[in-house]
């Protein structure tokens, strides 16, 4: 490999910069291919059946911690989060496929482990395994998994369809899975610094839960077709709530208005954000992995979700050169900016951590 | 992880054993799944269309070596591996998605020449590559690919369908990927205890393009589709003629003999493995790499077949119970066993190098 001075700073780029600078390049040649790189999932034509794929590809020791996170719940979120970007385009996922690569740490026993979780999460979710590969690797680690699925004719749901004054709608509540991993964060700290001390989990169920068993909202995506709802753009939120945001307004070439205290946060996050010293709304803006749904739909849908318990109304679409904006509780605006998951810069905290 | 005293050991599951006891449990719900774990790819019939998607992890030290596999060519043969299971499904590949995970050693540039070789061989192949992951770990390079292909109805190749009599042919010819990559393999150590060395790489041209600039054969399934012969089975050569051998015979329930002086040797590969005394037959058996399609056709087809060079005929399908015998060339047999790549294997012969 040749080193070279002017080799732009990867970190610069950020995730989803790379992303396009390296992908910026490629033609699409086949009539089959609807959409390529640049939503939750790929979508294809094949013989007039719309298809929707999408891959993850998670490493030990930047996408998972085996220290607090148990194997058979490894299989099973990553799964769900590969399943939440199927439904993230209005879809129904329908077969998947897993590789799994492994240092000689691991015995049969914590493969299996991994795999049952996988099982589970098929069951669950009614999602075929169909292949894939395993091999050994060097150091950790890392699982690849890639899910197929089906949409409705006009139906699949990108991105960038967002209309000015659609509202802008969520699933569930956010910032859970990211208060849970903190909560781990700190009991581990406690533990390495006495491997005599047991970590103190009970009373934090809920964002436990959210951050070592995610569950995907396949029945949001049933919902909205029961109601005959389609979503005029949707993402799923892996990243945090103000990324995903920018992600829905700057492919429909939008701004917005996000309220604050309109954000849905669960009572024990808010009681375990406020004993970690963590503002819950910075949790739900940019803690990520709560593989809920962010959409928007037209205003003549409302009435339609306004009985709706798990979902709730959190802003609106207005024009671009309005920018994006979240409201305060007093009144007053911030900008949205993305600070959520970059998983390069968890790279350079790693390294700075061993160093 | 809990460490388990009554855990198998992995190595004697090997890897393919570990494939069948990790999916075995696994339920097929979806009408739409044809065919789950056990081919080259999965194949699944979305609204009449015929699917098939096949997906390859390749980890740094296992898989490849930087030292001598410049990072285009990784690029190139990552994708050209993957499509190669596409072909063997007597499938056109369509799309593919690519993750890639690295380390801090790798900059922009790096990822970069990864990504011309892909796109090189996507050109070359006609496939659109339609999304992915990139994401970073803590070391080393991992490259996950998924191809979708499609087939014509009635015309997907499996594993399983080889019949009594039939012919086993091969395409191209084998051997010449191992020992390209001995050959590398030697000037590494040589380079290793004297880096003022330069490595002598002149007049090894084809054995070194074998290794790291593999071509798949999707000539060869244009060639049998205009020929209009469908194989009863086919397989490509990624782990070596003897492995595949025993996927074909073990799947359709046969016996096989096949003649050690009909497999295909270039003649570089001859002289190479000389040098490097090595059996030119044992690499073509053992090998693995070449990527050329290992299939069977009804005897009825012999005719159509026997003016193409790029085809040989090396020997012929019998009953189960007769076994798999290879034909030497003084008249005496000896059965068919795969030594082929066995990943998990190779990670303990790397283990015991660091040690």
């Amino acid at each position: 490999m040749n080193e070279n001075e002017r080799t732009p700073d990867l970190s610069q780029l950020g995730e989803f910069g790379l992303i396009d600078h390296l992908t910026g390049q490629f033609e699409i040649q086949h009539k089959s291919t609807i959409k390529a790189v640049g939503d939750d999932a790929a979508v294809l034509n094949h013989s007039g059946s719309d298809i929707v794929v999408t891959t993850d590809l998670l490493t030990e020791g930047i996408h998972f911690n085996l220290i607090y996170t148990p194997l058979k719940h490894l299989g099973y979120k990553a799964v769900a989060a590969n399943l939440s970007d199927v439904y993230a385009m209005n879809c129904e996922p329908l077969q998947l496929v897993v590789s799994i690569a492994f240092s000689s740490k691991f015995s049969l026993e914590h493969i299996e482990s991994i795999y049952e979780g996988i099982r589970m999460a098929c069951k669950n979710y009614g999602v075929d395994m169909v292949g894939g590969d395993t091999s050994s690797s060097l150091t950790g680690l890392t699982l690849s998994i890639t899910a197929i699925g089906r949409g409705e004719k006009g139906k699949i749901t990108y991105r960038k369809g967002a209309g000015e004054n659609d509202l802008i709608c969520v699933s569930g509540d956010l910032g859970g899975a990211y208060i849970g991993l903190q909560l781990l964060e700190r009991e581990k700290s406690i533990y390495l610094s006495n491997v005599q001390t047991q970590p103190k989990l009970e009373g934090y169920d809920y964002v436990l839960e959210r951050q070592l068993k995610p569950e995907p909202r396949r029945d949001i995506v049933k919902l909205l077709q029961e109601l005959n709802i389609v979503p005029t753009s949707m993402i799923d939120i892996s990243d945090g709530l103000s990324s995903e945001t920018i992600h829905i307004t700057k492919q429909s070439n939008k701004g917005c208005r996000i309220y604050a205290d309109k954000i849905p946060i669960h009572p024990e996050t808010k009681r375990v954000a406020e004993e970690l010293n963590i503002e819950p709304t910075v949790a739900a803006l940019n803690g990520g992995e709560d593989y809920e749904l962010l959409f928007t739909i037209d205003q003549k849908d409302y009435e339609k979700l306004k009985p709706v318990q798990s979902i709730r109304v959190i802003g609106h679409i207005i024009p671009p050169e309005e920018g994006r904006h979240l409201v305060l509780g007093d009144g007053s605006t911030t900008e949205i900016i993305a600070l959520g998951w970059n998983t390069l810069r968890a790279e350079e905290d790693e390294e700075k951590r061993r160093i």
